[in-house]
């Protein structure tokens, strides 16, 4: 596995590996790896001959009181799990590498990144889409692999590749959880005892959202306020939205549909939380 | 020649060209080709061993005021120039492939496309930077070929490359000149006759501006002046601006510099034309 820090060189090394006949597989982190980045390379190692992953703590996606500073560095730990995990290139840039001081183009996803994360963070999905083609940029994939943990994200990002033509495909993996259900995240490891254990509501209140589409008539802003009722019954949660939105163009939904995934995002104590659940309607 | 409207089949002819060790140039167009566009082709084909024309009138790069709908369109006469300069592929895709109704995704170069061009077209150079990142993720070419006559924008493409690391070189090519000095323009062909003699004045005020700057000790802000006054005494000629500005960053200039670009763009009539000379301080 070659670690390597210069743009130049890893594209480079990408090179040729494709000259070979290789095709490539891209597993974009911000490092603080766990189960989840693990289960990407995993999936990618499946795929693909070459696997690049990228650690790479984007300063453009955190708003100006968000946790840039405090984000978890883990590198050494990062790359053992890249080892174990199958990765061939680990690429990890230097921020002045990565934005010049004369810098000044973002790739901006409109519509679909004003709502929920989006609303939440301004400017965060600008920051995502900017960092991400420059990596696309850089390592040339066939293809790139995200959680589905953040759907907002995997979403917007495959309207990029589809508006820009990017000639990649991106591939979304299920989302890894604690034995809790709580959803792998860099952000768990913020967490007290005590609010490790309230943060499992959110996995508990997408899981009522889901037998409440499979098993009751109710409508997704029916079923989005028990959400809500839910989670604000736990003392230390602080909701800041629990939505049922279509699962394209995360629109809200007001009627039962084929198409549709509840999602959440609340602060538990300090640390902001997110998570996701498909629905199927009876 | 190929002709090719397809986005996947245009790729698809550009990589078994590079699968044989080809080295690929691009040249971006609107149609309505000139002398300009076949040097820029004939300069690709000094440098690259496969070369792509794209043809495609760009909706997104003209206001709602401008003149996307009179824009002319030539497509056999261009299609000849293409294969007479030496290309081998020409992409002309259609609005509707190029922009889905889903489509919401920009490209954005910020400081430097607000002023000057910027200025004067509102969301001008968001269009060209995201039509131009497509068609490059579309053509994959190693270099790309834009004419200095359009000193902003390959600027603007320059900048954005480099911030987003798009794996392309950019070649700015020398403006190509009528006799009388006025630089080959698609819209010059809007021009009446009287309008045409007049429009000349756009170069000799830049030819004003490189003698005032090579032989006399006036000052940026003094040399515009004169460069403004100029054309205003052209009847028929609505200046819009007339400056002079560091040749790198686009800001006007308050001090002699080595690097110095002075700009000029005036409707004649309801034709609205630009041209720039870089000058040479003595």
């Amino acid at each position: 596995m070659i670690v390597e820090s210069s743009l130049t060189e890893t594209r480079r090394i990408v090179r040729a590996a494709r000259q070979q006949g290789r095709s490539v597989g891209c597993v974009p982190t911000m490092g603080a790896l766990h189960k989840g980045h693990v289960s990407l390379i995993e999936n990618a190692r499946k795929d693909c001959d070459f696997i690049v992953a990228t650690i790479f703590i984007n300063p453009t996606q955190f708003g100006p009181n968000e946790d840039f500073t405090r984000y978890p560095r883990t590198l050494d730990a990062d790359l053992e799990l890249c080892r174990a995990a199958g990765a061939d290139l680990i690429f990890t840039p230097p921020v002045s590498a990565m934005y010049a001081e004369s810098a000044q183009t973002i790739v901006r996803v409109t519509r679909m990144a004003q709502v929920l994360e989006g609303a939440h963070r301004p400017g965060h999905f600008d920051g995502v889409s900017t960092v991400v083609t420059k990596l696309f940029n850089v390592t040339e994939p066939d293809r790139a692999y995200f959680g589905q943990k953040d759907f907002q994200q995997q979403l917007i990002i495959r309207q990029m590749v589809l508006d820009l033509d990017e000639p990649v495909e991106i591939i979304t993996c299920p989302t890894i959880r604690e034995a809790d259900g709580l959803a792998m995240s860099s952000r768990n490891r913020f967490l007290s005892v005590d609010e490790r254990q309230r943060a499992s509501q959110l996995f508990h209140t997408l899981k009522l959202a889901e037998s409440l589409a499979a098993e009751s008539t109710l409508t997704p802003p029916e079923i989005a306020q028990q959400m809500t009722n839910h989670l604000k019954s736990v003392n230390g949660i602080d909701v800041q939205y629990a939505v049922i939105a279509d699962s394209a163009t995360l629109e809200c939904l007001a009627e039962r549909s084929d198409f549709a995934v509840a999602l959440v995002a609340a602060k538990v104590g300090s640390t902001r939380l997110i998570d996701n659940q498909i629905l199927r309607f009876r």
